[in-house]
């Protein structure tokens, strides 16, 4: 039997892991990790607000709770260099011209405010230390570019002699945010300061950098990939740190003609708008996955954004719980695990129910973030969707069973027409189904697997051959 | 070591084959072959005025002196059924409100004036026969819809009460070709007569049929898929024929986020305007191939059209050889192979000189069209490109360094940087690279692949270690 | 002081009408009458099964109850020509392949089923003697082109050697309609075709000719404007004629950067897509004469289309009263008349109650579609607008207030800042302000018109100077 | 016979000029000139480097030889608030980051370097003063906004407790030139900053202000029109200060379907991007003035941009001399007249030519710059275009042949076909026809104007009635 894994790098380094040559070469290649990132970002929850004292609480949790599952990334979104965040709230998400932290090279540093371990010029170092210290890894965000306040006050550049004024591009800016301004291609200086940042940051010891404003230039509307150059700039600076961080980008959709590019320099993009927890969003999730599925692999991960469930809210004004329903809960979840999406979790930790719990632990569907796994499309149309994964070198098969209509439906998926089941057909009586939210066993009758689907909601079973 | 094919369906069936449950079911999924078809096509020669005769020329000429490098398609290219074609060529390539053949169900059958072995209503049985006899396949190409003369003429359609104004789309047409009306979704008679005709096809031995007009539809800008109903018409009744017949679809560029519906519903797709002898349009299939290099694999073959190679155009009114160096199609080769694209001569086959023999009959080359095969780009800028394919089951590895300067150029990749090559380097002296084309040996210095590259050319190497 | 008029020619022409140079001479140039046709249309009614006895009826109401107004067009709508109309309703607005009445020419007759006068091939000449009779003037619906029919069955081109087949363009269709092909530009035997249409119809004493799929072939995304030639041909067999035909164009909306096209070859032009009684599309229709307010004058008047007005809908299978309210009725009114839009009433005529009645015959209002009455708008923002309307002959001087609200809000307008009343300000308590749907007279203050306007409501007032 | 202007207002201002209501009354709407303005700019040929002694070189060239045919605005055009301007040319022309004069109220002031009469802080008015007493008006450039650096130093607004901060809009910038942030629609400070800094060039003796990225913000592909708000913004505080000054917008092209909002608040806009001296530009001229022909009026001058004529470019680099044939010229100041174009020299004056100088002293083709002159597009295909210009008080009509070719063409103008000639045909031999450029008289036969025009020329007559 040919065995397979969803990596779509062509070859022989995958299966050798990241690992090139012993420990005495720089590494020279981007990071590969097999499984995609699991972890926990404080935007959906906190906005711009986020302090260390609940990013440690959070982190905690992670530890006590979540670590057994394979959840590990504690991330600090937007605006952790900023003053005052969060006190405009209702003219602005973003304020203009706000006061920011700063070092004399125009890298920026954690608010002491919200961030008081980064005192003394420390930065990030105490929080990421305690981080590791539960055994969990440390990410941050970033804007792409330099702030427009260390062009403007011609910052010098560190390990350059040019100034922040001549790698600013002043037309080069975020729609939503006004702090940066992008750098320019092939400037003296731009990649050093991309090389300063993440040298800091590695110094810090992030092991997570989710870069935004750059994955989608949204204000460009004919150019929305202007900012490709930052992108390269920004990977080769990570390799050259000698630590291995992982490189998400931001926001989506993420060009899908851009692809190889992608593949090339990042290992996680998105693939959508900002994810909320509405069903227009998570139904149309399906058309973005049917969309990268064929692109996912070892340090590639196509993004469907964090998870709004749990306790959501609370720094955009007003906190609520999830509004998705639970059976929705689930298809979020099974789409996003046979996909093999990173999983973030936007909820607050510390207010976590049993139930959402529940939702983020359970252990089959969980390991399908591995590579060895390949989601595919089975099946979509505008009443249903069937995707299946499968892992050959494990022997293991699923398919799932989405329901798209407002009310429970009957899906059914002949095995025969699907490529992944079509060798156990013929002999009646002979597959077992177990589902794995529930644990029911059903009887394929027919090589054909037929169930009743909630709304909104999936059946995902694992199937084998008595 | 894992291994892993190019397939892209994710599992079990593709490595075994298209026997699924044995002689007694009916086939119930599209022809998944693993090799990607290599054939000779008539359009770049003859336009619409090929003839029987020619096309059994053609065919002994391949069975003769090609067939032992794979080559085994003989496609016999648009207006088979119409008459008169080619005599307005100043005006018209396809003659509007022209005489057409067909029979008393709307079908088009061969004109009798080109291909006197379709008299007496036998169609293309006799010509399928003869290529049959020489070990070779059979293709036709066909326009998407029902005859327009059928719909005015309400015709009856066979198997059905409907008729074929009944389900012609009046406003469904080819931007380019006037013979038919689009077929109607979800309309009695329209399934009915996707299966008439491709039972006529089955039943004259058809092998390879290229629907036109169907893979972008490009009069509709803003709805470039119009007809994905058809396709899906059109593969039911091809898997209704039991008949394994390969399904091409035509023109491009196909719509890279539908891949995911090509390779459901058909066998090969478009990913370009025609392709024609002119380095612009081959400097651009670059961009191409890296945009589709994830969706090849069993029975999923992302076309780059024919090979305009040989003696052209003589059916346009003005024969020549092809316009390309050498080393241009040195490039197209390389290209086509290390994508995996099918390979269709454009070029008389009776015609070819020697040079054009050399190019199409590399073994090495040729062999990677197999899915097992998987080509990846490597790097891609300006002034060149860097391809890798790599069997992992074999345990090949080739890389190839195009130039796509004006003048010869020294290219280089570094091969521990390139995935495919990374667990090879480190041990001074060990690497070998073997040139496909001219067969010299290249020492490799420092992990780093580099040579001089002819203008628009190529040097692809088999990467060992010693 | 200056007088002007509303007209968009640049000279002499227009103020001494149509006649040039005496009788003995062959018009040459488009028929230029100086006010905006006024009609009524069988299209919101009746659809596509208007007969010759409701035409007769609703002309015969028209010169009892109307034509004292202006009315005088009564325009017989789309497919006069086909058989069985209606029948399919639930699938088909227009049956595809259906029969149609044509004479050996490829020139469509009127179907004798519905209307018997046109029996022994004299088309609608009874018909049109009959309106003339009564002082009204006949018109009737077009698609340009020529049937497919025609086509297909290679009729000759009466006046040339060409066949329909030599003429027909079978890659220019309409996009809803099935029954033409668009004829090809600069083929011999195009111009004779419709010549010899139009000859046909001026012999049966036609006034006005309403062309459909012309003003924006809208299947023709990227190029809406592809029929121009057709205009142009249109227009120039008009002027040989030897009639004064009006010429309208549908459907829209136009492109305003061809209007210059629209006013030498055309008289009138759809500058909105259908236009229903809802006030979604009476709102927008602001937008459209803001657009093109600089566009009206002798021969030339943006088309705002008809007036859903009285009953409505029987033909499309639900007859009812039109949805709009009295108050949307008048602003609707208002705004055609003060921008200078021809008027062409939508509603049953043999049925319209004494409210539709009085707002069809306000005389002060309908006089401004002369071309001597200058349009133009004041302010417009998304609560409420202000027009002006000025004939500087007359010195008559007339100013609207819109109010675009869903309740009753305040509307105003500085008349020092409004060009046409400037003059007319600073000395306190000199304006008069009468009102002209119901005849109130308004005080203004300080210069400045203020009234409170009903929800989606308009006042309009004639201005006077004590 | 019906006198008409070409004045687009609709009603009896115009007619009586701009005092509205006698002095004591404060202006309240835009000014309206009834001639297109006619002046000099520094951008042709000084780019962003203009000195102030070198403008006044130009005024006194202007005041000796050009004034009596009504040149009068001296325009000091972009970054005359820059310092070292023209220092970093190979890599920018706006020079990011830059220093710039600034008052404490974030207002600009002249560069004293290049400037140095503006010390002492009094700006330009000692300029504007020197440029008044030469009987000539003083015009200058701004960007539309605020300056950034302002905005970053939270600077006070004059009049307001607002900061620049609080105005200043950080996502709403200019694609090419690095200077400014636009302003919040809205906002508290907002207008007040417009009005000081038109207080300010009001003091100054500023009579022309031409605001450039506000007709077409071409960044925002999707909303050209993003700083509407800023427009009339701007023309209040024009109202509010006092002082009849021209607004004129650029870049072009102007959206025709914002005409009524330009014809609204500003004086002139650009219906082009930047024009330079091509012949392709110019081709493309008469396309743009068909668009906006009905659009010219008192006030309202649709603008094609500087008449790159004489010794142009040094600013740039490259001083040379036009590169447009004498007859391109010709075509050139034809078309602006006739269309109606304000005219603005962008050659150096003080190196002007004979041949340039006779191009621009033409009496008979300037008066057309009069709003009682129409302009109107008679016709226009790829070889060809006819004009004509009619002042129906003054009994005066002009026609204009264009010839696009190459090559000398014969063209022709049929004149009973053409509005504004008609009622002269008909009596063999009584039409008078006088080229404006050469003064020879022209024979017109069978009503039928003929002549050879030069390539790439023009010949444009006055017409008379013997």
């Amino acid at each position: 039997m040919t065995t397979k894994s969803r990596c779509i790098c062509s070859g022989f380094l995958c299966s050798i892991g990241n690992i090139v040559n012993g420990e005495e070469k720089e590494r020279s290649m981007k990071y590969r990790m097999k499984h995609a990132p699991m972890g926990w970002n404080s935007y959906d929850y906190y906005d711009t607000t986020v302090t260390e004292r609940e990013v440690r609480a959070n982190a905690d949790y992670m530890a006590a709770h979540l670590k057994p599952y394979g959840w590990e990334y504690i991330v600090v979104d937007i605006q952790w260099y900023a003053k005052n965040t969060g006190s405009q709230r209702e003219k602005y998400q973003y304020i203009p011209f706000g006061e920011v932290s700063m070092d004399e090279y125009g890298r920026l540093l954690p608010c002491t405010d919200r961030f008081p371990s980064a005192k003394d010029g420390v930065g990030f170092r105490a929080l990421a230390d305690y981080v590791h210290g539960l055994g969990l890894k440390f990410g941050i965000h970033i804007m792409r570019g330099i702030p427009r306040e260390a062009a403007h006050r011609h910052l010098p550049i560190l390990g350059s002699d040019a100034l922040a004024s001549d790698i600013a591009d002043p037309s080069s800016i975020c729609k939503w945010n006004p702090d940066m301004y992008g750098i320019r291609m092939g400037e003296p200086g731009a990649q050093e300061y991309y090389d300063s940042i993440v040298a800091l940051y590695a110094q810090w010891g992030v092991d997570f950098i989710k870069c935004d404003d750059i994955c989608n230039t949204n204000l460009y509307v004919e150019h929305p990939y202007s900012a490709a150059h930052e992108i390269e700039m920004l990977q080769h600076a990570i390799e050259k740190c000698g630590r291995d961080i992982v490189l998400s980008l931001s926001p989506g959709p993420a060009l899908i003609e851009k692809a190889w590019h992608y593949e090339t320099y990042a290992n996680m993009w998105r693939i959508t708008d900002d994810f909320w927890d509405t069903w227009e969003l998570l139904y149309d999730m399906f058309r973005r996955c049917e969309l990268w599925q064929n692109h996912v692999g070892c340090g590639s991960f196509p993004d469907c954004d964090m998870l709004p469930v749990g306790r959501l809210g609370k720094g955009f004004g007003q906190e609520r719980q999830t509004n998705f329903t639970r059976d929705e809960q689930k298809t979020m979840m099974t789409l996003w695990c046979m996909f093999g999406s990173p999983l973030m979790i936007g909820g607050e930790l510390t207010k976590l129910d049993d139930w959402t719990r529940f939702l983020l632990t359970r252990q089959e569907l969980l390991q399908m973030l591995d590579a060895d796994y390949v989601g595919r499309q089975v099946a979509r149309d505008l009443r249903h969707a069937v995707w299946s994964c499968v892992n050959e070198k494990k022997g293991e098969r699923y398919l799932a069973l989405f329901n798209f209509m407002e009310q429970p439906a009957q899906c059914e998926a002949a095995l025969p027409e699907t490529e992944a089941f079509a060798d156990m057909c013929g002999q009646p009586g002979t597959i077992r189904a177990r589902e794995l939210w529930d644990g029911t066993e059903l009887i394929v009758h027919n090589d054909c697997l037929s169930d009743e689907i909630p709304a909104h909601g999936v059946h995902v079973f694992r199937i084998d051959k008595k």
